[in-house]
């Protein structure tokens, strides 16, 4: 095992596996000679040795640790617990994938009574002294002792309600000091024994609170949201501090080479005079533009400017960076590749390549898939909008629209969404606590904080509409009300947010969809050139096909032929297909059915002109399609002319203790062959009604187990088929073929493929009888898998590769070993999720199909698959 | 393409493959000399043709029957068609694999209006000659041209009632002439022309007709209850008739070697005097015992003794023989191995090996361990028995004993099974149409017929207990009642059957169980050296592990401790357990069941010894537990004191779409862990209480799809019980395993033999979620799939090697690659199915398990698998 402790002068940015992100950046930034303050990195091997070590240090790291804290010392002509010229420190996590407001960070260590005063003396600013101070002590015992923050706010309050101060800058030394002794009483009240005196004590303690960071809960559900592994670690690194809070000429700011909710090409950023780096992520004061530094400190601002540009160029993206100026003079804290809306990912990408700084593929890769959804999201409709009140306005944090109930707690909105509301989360300010409300929230709305506040960042990184500092709003946690003005709101009041322009609507806006223009067309054309899957969309009505086909999709994947049956129309004769006491009976109510459907598909293929069509036959149990309602019973009763009493008794027969394995797909056809018949007749003459393009209907059998089974239903389409061409005189190229959505097909999957001609894997059912996992039932549980971290993923948001993603290899390979030429593709809800893409890229598909409003992402998820299969071989 | 056409005298008894199983043994009787009248036969080959060509003959097949007739014509001096001698011939079906009374026959062929007064001529007897004409045109109308039976019948009642005659044999001349003349005429109504002439005609026809009976809906069930493949196709043997009802000296029976319901080494058999073979099979007339024959006509007795004594030796196996006396002159018509009773079965083979005619592994491959079933049956209770009235009694024509609702019809029993009722099938006599209902009834009692009657050899064949030709009888099938003396019994009142005595009684009978004693116990001992499976029992209670002791089980490889939870004491307690709002209210009810459990578990560990035994944790789902009717709620309201309503909500909460898929299993003990706790702790307990002999537990867990899920499951039992055995300073081995019977663990069995000791194939669920098919659902539908021939059998039954075996293949591989010392077994259902054994077997399992009764069942399997896989490399 080599060194665990480097120094910022021995890293670079190729070291990020070990020195974490942001270790790595300032280890490169040192390199290239910008001012960044002395430090070291204790690295990510460090962290995994130290959790095999019982979560404690051990000798060797902690000589390597003082060794280089004795380094610091020398370069900063200060010492480490020095009372007369005390060197202090920073200590922050650094972990190799980014995780914002995730891990934990420590100021000013190094501060005691005694050293405090040498820092007095040195700085001539005992004010600023004794402030650090208090805030030290304040970090160190949330951030390593975990006591609560809001006994040390109420001592602040308190002093400051006493004097009828109106900010922290009020505080004189006297009131500060008697805040530093409030503080270390309640340290001592809390744990039981005094604050920490030695430096190197203080240092060790906040190193292990550092590396125990990397798995407390919001860490952990951060990673699973994001994708993080659990096992990288992260890494610590130890600065010298510098003061952003030593008077008018310091001060503390965060700032982007681009705009990073829109990609133009300007610094967008943010500073607050004399404070610490804390004061702008927490959003507690609003801040000042970055523009106003010119002014303000132009030197200074010139310096930054240049220093922004090399860092660009440098990193080839567009960089957030982290800054302190310690009276007057500029020092770097962080660079890292900006995190930005989807809109932005996509006009920075198609900017950096039209400046020849990177590639097409480059660019590719740049944007995540997961966050195009944002642009893929309805905006309100403008009409619509312009009758509504505006209750206010905010910052447009991150784009999107959205409509719900306002919630004031992480906990409301979990329940809300339990219940099946759309929420919208409602808070002064956002912490890390409220991620999961976050997540399953519509939309933020925040009365405090800027563009760089939790809120803003943490939204943008998920997609998610969010308006920050909406300063009028008096949002009241307790009570669960929200004051604009007059107007109250209370909890489940229904409000809309616009995320483009920061405005708050009160009351429920419908919305519009959005197009593929500008960059995002263009971007989107490269992504055509790249990608080797085709993309397909799911698509039941002419409708969903032209959405689709607007989106991009190549041709439709899966059309559920059921969803026309719940027409309201013809759900009626749905029915009495049901409950047909003969054949004849049956038939009558099916020709009726199927002039519906002729029309329905000939809508549907005029749509998607010559693209290809899979065509699903009935699914769902028939049970499904009975009235449930008396009043419905009613009707149909006298309209059949049967008792009410014969249809519950048929209700009551159709029943079944576990619907999903029972009489659904095939089985229907194998019972009642008419219905698979007559649909397949709509399918042939809606084809043959098209008369300006060629159609090669794609006719789909759902839960097929065995081929005999397959082939016993194809026989009887295709016999039926040959019927009507023959009546015709027409002539017509169509494919059967089948789901993939029971185990046992992808066991039997070479001798299905000797009659089946396309494949399509039905990753919904097949990840429920795979796991045996309900769709309907398992939440209760699934919630507690995933909260315990015995699943990574939600199998049905994410392919299980392990589990169901073999099933699917074995069903690839033995399909193809029979049949070569068969076509395989994908339609569960799978199809759209980028891991799952880049998945299905691999084991070598022909195509995925989505949701319309996913086909974007799909299309990105699948080049960048292949931008990255270049380097690897197919598995 | 060689011959299709085969003389008797170019075959043998190694051809059977082409000729059948009736003319590959006419072709050896031939060969080794015995009197089989001239024939020939067409090959099964010929008939799979038949069905490549429309199912019509073709020229080629013609001419070489037409050449095999004329040499006929030469043997006998006799010619086809011949007015002044005719040659008549029989039309026989004969399968590789014996369907009695599948399959059609055709007697008498070659008769018409000219060559009946021939043959009258020629025997000088009209009479016989125009029964033997009516005779043909029945059969003929009845097999080739499917005229219904009972328009012949009527006929010929109507004569016999209007002459007050008794029976056939008082039909004159001139009657069975009036006979003929109506006969043909309800030929030409039925059929629109005239009956055929032509006997080359006749013959080609019913040659067709026996090819097309292959494939009649009666035998493919029966192929699909015996295992028999469908492509295997059926020969047809031509022969020359004689004739059993040619007056006084003529005669035709069926003979045993041994007996087939005892085994008993001693002639066995029936014969008519003065009749046709169809006369015995039928069973109409009651027929003479075989040991009269020597009375009657002892040289011929003398010459047929000396023949079954060749026949045996030459097949070294109890024959099934049939024969016909024309005139003084004995013929051999068939021989065939005997069927018999599982008793019968183990003495015979017993017997052979004794007097060293087979070696011990030939005794064990002549049981078919279905069969074995029989003997496995509990017997009525012998005090009981003597308590009730014996309504009558009947040839005991198969062993085994029964109590159930009596039915009239195949299909009111099929409804009645459909209902959950244990039924009594009772006819007058059983035909091939009645197959479905005598496979689903209990028990089959008939008032006509004999020891070889159609009902007693199907249901010997069956395993089922019958009694046959119970001639006080009265069995009105159209009104559905049964008179005996002044009593009368309508469908649905109860009686009881002894398939051993023969006895009917009146009203349910309950049973005890058989022992495993004589030439039972020492088979069993062979078995026991041949296998190398192990074979454990299914058995939740002291009682099951005693009876499952009894019968020869090598441990238990499923204790359902739900079944345990189940019990009216319990119940109460665990319902409180799954009200509980707190975990201490939980504790409380979970301690009381802990003490339960602890004394079941003593029980069972007691009868086991030094067995092993498994235990599986907690499985159904807790819905499962609650009560349902409203005065249980009640009570258990006020014994909680909650509300009713509280406990109707918390059902409510905890029902689900899709149980199966649902909150079950594993998936408990992530939610509620203190459960499979609680079990862990009765088990060790038990353990540890148990001085007399050394336990090693295997604690199973249900339902894993995961390595992490079993991790974390497992990992829990293991420090509960690590402190259970701290705090009592005892040690203790145990292993701790899981099912698998969700896909994903097999699939993800590499992962999961990491952490587990054991697997343990369920194969119940495993089927369910291979398929899609839910246990409780399918019936349905997999009626109609077994019935349409999609599925080959019931996969809930007979283990689906294809899919589900592919998965447990994969399974043991995977697992064994990660754990080579894992013990691997099944305890499905499966595990007492023979062919599923010996599929066990080849997968290398190290046990099977089953229900207590099947387990010498399973041994028998088992060891047939291991002596036909010396020959055979393990899959």
């Amino acid at each position: 095992m080599g060194k665990y402790v480097l120094n910022f002068s021995q890293g670079s940015k190729e070291m990020k596996r070990d020195l974490g992100g942001k270790g790595a950046s300032l280890a490169e930034m040192t390199k290239i000679g910008l001012p960044v303050p002395p430090g070291f990195t204790i690295t990510t091997p460090a962290c995994l040795q130290f959790y095999e070590n019982n979560q404690k240090l051990w000798d060797k790291i902690k000589t390597e640790i003082i060794l280089e804290l004795e380094g610091l010392e020398k370069v900063n002509q200060k010492g480490f617990g020095d009372p007369v010229n005390p060197l202090l420190i920073s200590v922050r996590s650094g972990a190799v994938i980014s995780m914002p407001g995730m891990m934990d960070t420590i100021l000013n260590l190094g501060l005691n009574d005694e050293t405090v005063i040498g820092l007095a003396n040195a700085t001539n600013n005992p004010r600023f002294a004794y402030d650090s101070y208090r805030r030290f002590i304040q970090m160190f015992s949330d951030v390593v002792m975990q006591i609560p923050k809001y006994l040390f706010e109420q001592v602040l309050d308190k002093i400051k309600l006493h004097k009828n101060y109106q900010s922290d800058i009020e505080l004189t030394e006297d009131d500060l000091l008697q805040v530093v002794l409030e503080y270390k009483k309640i340290y001592k009240k809390e744990l039981g024994f005094d604050f920490p005196i030695d430096p190197l004590e203080q240092l060790f303690l906040a190193v292990e609170a550092v590396f125990k960071s990397w798995n407390n809960p919001r860490a952990i559900i951060y990673r699973n949201i994001n994708d993080i592994p659990h096992d990288l670690g992260t890494a610590v690194n130890i600065q010298s501090m510098v003061f952003g809070n030593m008077g008018e000429t310091s001060g503390t700011g965060v700032a982007f080479t681009r705009n990073p909710s829109t990609g133009e090409n300007k610094l967008f950023g943010e500073f607050l005079v004399n404070a610490q780096g804390e004061d702008v992520v927490a959003g507690i004061r609003t801040p000042k533009s970055i523009n106003e530094l010119q002014e303000f400190l132009p030197e200074v601002y010139n310096q930054f400017i240049d220093i922004t540009n090399i860092l660009e160029n440098h990193y080839s993206d567009m960089q957030d960076i982290e800054f302190t100026i310690e009276k007057g003079k500029l020092y770097i804290l962080q660079t890292r590749n900006g995190k930005r809306t989807a809109n932005a990912a996509i006009n920075i990408a198609v900017s950096l390549v039209l400046e020849n700084k990177i590639s097409k593929d480059e660019a590719i890769m740049r944007v995540d898939p997961k966050q195009l959804d944002q642009l893929l999201h309805p905006n309100f409709n403008e009409t619509e909008m312009k009758q509504v009140k505006v209750l206010t306005s905010g910052l447009p944090a991150s784009p999107g629209a959205a409509s719900g109930k306002i919630y004031f707690t992480a906990e409301d909105v979990v329940s809300a969404k339990e219940r099946g509301e759309k929420s919208i989360l409602v808070r002064q300010e956002t912490s890390p606590e409220d991620i999961e409300g976050m997540l399953y929230a519509e939309a933020i709305l925040t009365s405090r904080g800027g563009m760089t506040s939790h809120a803003a960042v943490v939204a943008r990184g998920m997609g998610k509409c969010c308006i920050a500092g909406c300063s009028e709003l008096i949002v009241d946690e307790v009570a669960k009300q929200l004051t604009i003005g007059d107007l109250i709101l209370n909890e489940g009041d229904i409000i809309s947010l616009d995320g483009i322009n920061g405005n708050v609507y009160l009351g429920h806006l419908s919305t519009v969809d959005v197009e593929m223009t500008g960059n995002f067309g263009l971007f989107m054309s490269w992504v055509d050139n790249y990608k080797l899957l085709k993309v397909r969309a799911n698509a039941d009505t002419p409708t969903d096909a032209e959405i689709a086909v607007t989106l991009g999709a190549e041709g439709i994947g899966l059309c559920r032929t059921e969803h026309m049956f719940f027409d309201e129309e013809r759900i009626f004769h749905v029915r009495k297909m049901i409950l047909a006491k003969t054949k004849d009976e049956r038939q009558i109510a099916l020709d009726k059915l199927l002039d519906m459907q002729i029309a329905d598909f000939v809508g549907i293929f005029k749509k998607m002109e010559d693209r290809p069509c899979t065509i699903r036959l009935l699914d769902p149990p028939l049970h499904e399609f009975l009235p449930k309602k008396d009043e419905d019973i009613k009707k149909l009763a006298n309209d059949m002319q049967i008792s009410e009493a014969e249809i519950y008794k048929r209700i009551v027969d159709l029943q079944e203790f576990n619907p999903m394995l029972g009489h659904r797909g095939c089985r229907l056809a194998i019972t009642y062959p008419e219905i698979y018949l007559m649909q397949t007749e709509a399918i042939i003459e809606a084809c043959l009604q098209i008369k300006d393009h060629k159609i090669t209907p794609e006719i789909m059998i759902p839960l097929i187990a065995d081929k005999i089974e397959f082939k016993s239903i194809k026989d009887e389409l295709k016999s039926k088929i040959k019927q009507i061409l023959t009546d015709k005189n027409e002539d017509l190229n169509y494919l059967i073929g089948t789901m993939i959505e029971v185990p046992r097909a992808a066991l039997c999957a070479d001798e299905i493929a000797e009659e089946a001609e396309f494949f399509s894997f039905g990753t919904n059912d097949l990840t429920q009888l795979t796991y045996g996992f309900s769709r309907d039932d398992s939440n209760i549980f699934l919630k507690e898998y995933l909260n315990k971290n015995i699943l990574p993923k939600d199998p049905f948001q994410v392919l299980d590769q392990k589990g169901v993603g073999k099933l699917m290899d074995i069903a690839i390979n033995a399909g193809k070993k029979t049949n070569p030429l068969l076509k395989i593709g994908i339609c569960g809800e799978h199809g759209g999720e980028p891991s799952s893409v880049e998945f299905c890229h691999k084991l070598g598909l022909n195509y995925v199909s989505c949701s319309p409003y996913r086909v974007p992402i799909a299309k990105l998820a699948a080049a960048q698959a292949a931008i990255k299969g270049e380097d690897h071989d197919r598995i």
